[in-house]
């Protein structure tokens, strides 16, 4: 989705999966949350995560990586067929996120995403906010990360 | 804080700052958050950011990095005093995380962390979680980041 008016309420997004190995778990936690059950498989196994877990932080940046390569795939494919592109706007943050399971080492993990409202921004005429809902599974089917968002669209009327 | 029990309602914790060069934000923008006005000083200028703007998951990976650092301070000192210190447990998760305001480049960005509320896992004997707030602010004291969250920590009388 690149317009406000193109998002679809109640219509599943797939963003595509990312493999957590051990390799960029420790390089992620090296940088941002250089805890031992995030650095170390014995400490990892010693841990309430009973392996090697990636950062809650990592989980979730990585669902960032994957929407905005979502996004460019869309827009190229919006040029192909003749159609205007928009830049999505920023976030104004997220509600009740939860890591209800680990991400252990060799986890590949799944990312969906669902609008689940939307409206115009009173405040600010030709854009828009939708509200949605993101989930993450892993290979089991298992939920690792759920929230919900909101971003910031422009409305297709002041871009045409 | 290590242990259930050493934690303070109401009591202020300073985290840390950061600041967030156009260097750090662009390289942590083309690892997890690859959009325009992240990696560019033109195009944030152009967006509703009004200038290079860091990724909210970097903000927001940054104060778990800060946080990480703090604790192994705490742990350092507790030691010093010939404390037992505790490993802190995972996270289940947070809630209303807002970014109300951009970190642009040059921001020097200061976390804080106060405990809110606090109660022993019935489910968990031996644990307890607590829950607290979070708040960033920039060199101007304005809100950059806020969210509450929680996390299990180890009760004393377990691990003596």
């Amino acid at each position: 989705m690149n317009f406000f008016e193109e998002a679809q309420i109640g219509k599943r997004h797939d963003i595509g999966s990312f493999t957590f190995t051990a390799e960029r778990i420790k390089a992620f936690a090296s940088q941002f949350d250089p805890q031992a059950f995030h650095l170390d498989e014995e400490a990892g196994k010693a841990s309430l995560f009973g392996g090697l877990a990636a950062s809650g932080w990592h989980t979730a940046s990585v669902y960032m990586k994957l929407l905005v390569a979502h996004f460019v795939q869309q827009a190229k494919d919006a040029r192909a067929r003749g159609e205007e592109v928009a830049q999505s706007g920023p976030s104004p943050g997220f509600k009740n996120l939860k890591w209800p399971r680990p991400v252990l080492a060799g986890d590949t993990i799944t990312y969906a995403y669902e609008a689940t409202s939307m409206r115009p921004l009173a405040s600010r005429p030709g854009w828009g906010i939708v509200f949605g809902k993101t989930t993450a599974v892993n290979q089991r089917g298992e939920l690792v990360l759920t929230f919900e968002n909101s971003v910031f669209l422009p409305c297709r009327q002041t871009n045409s």
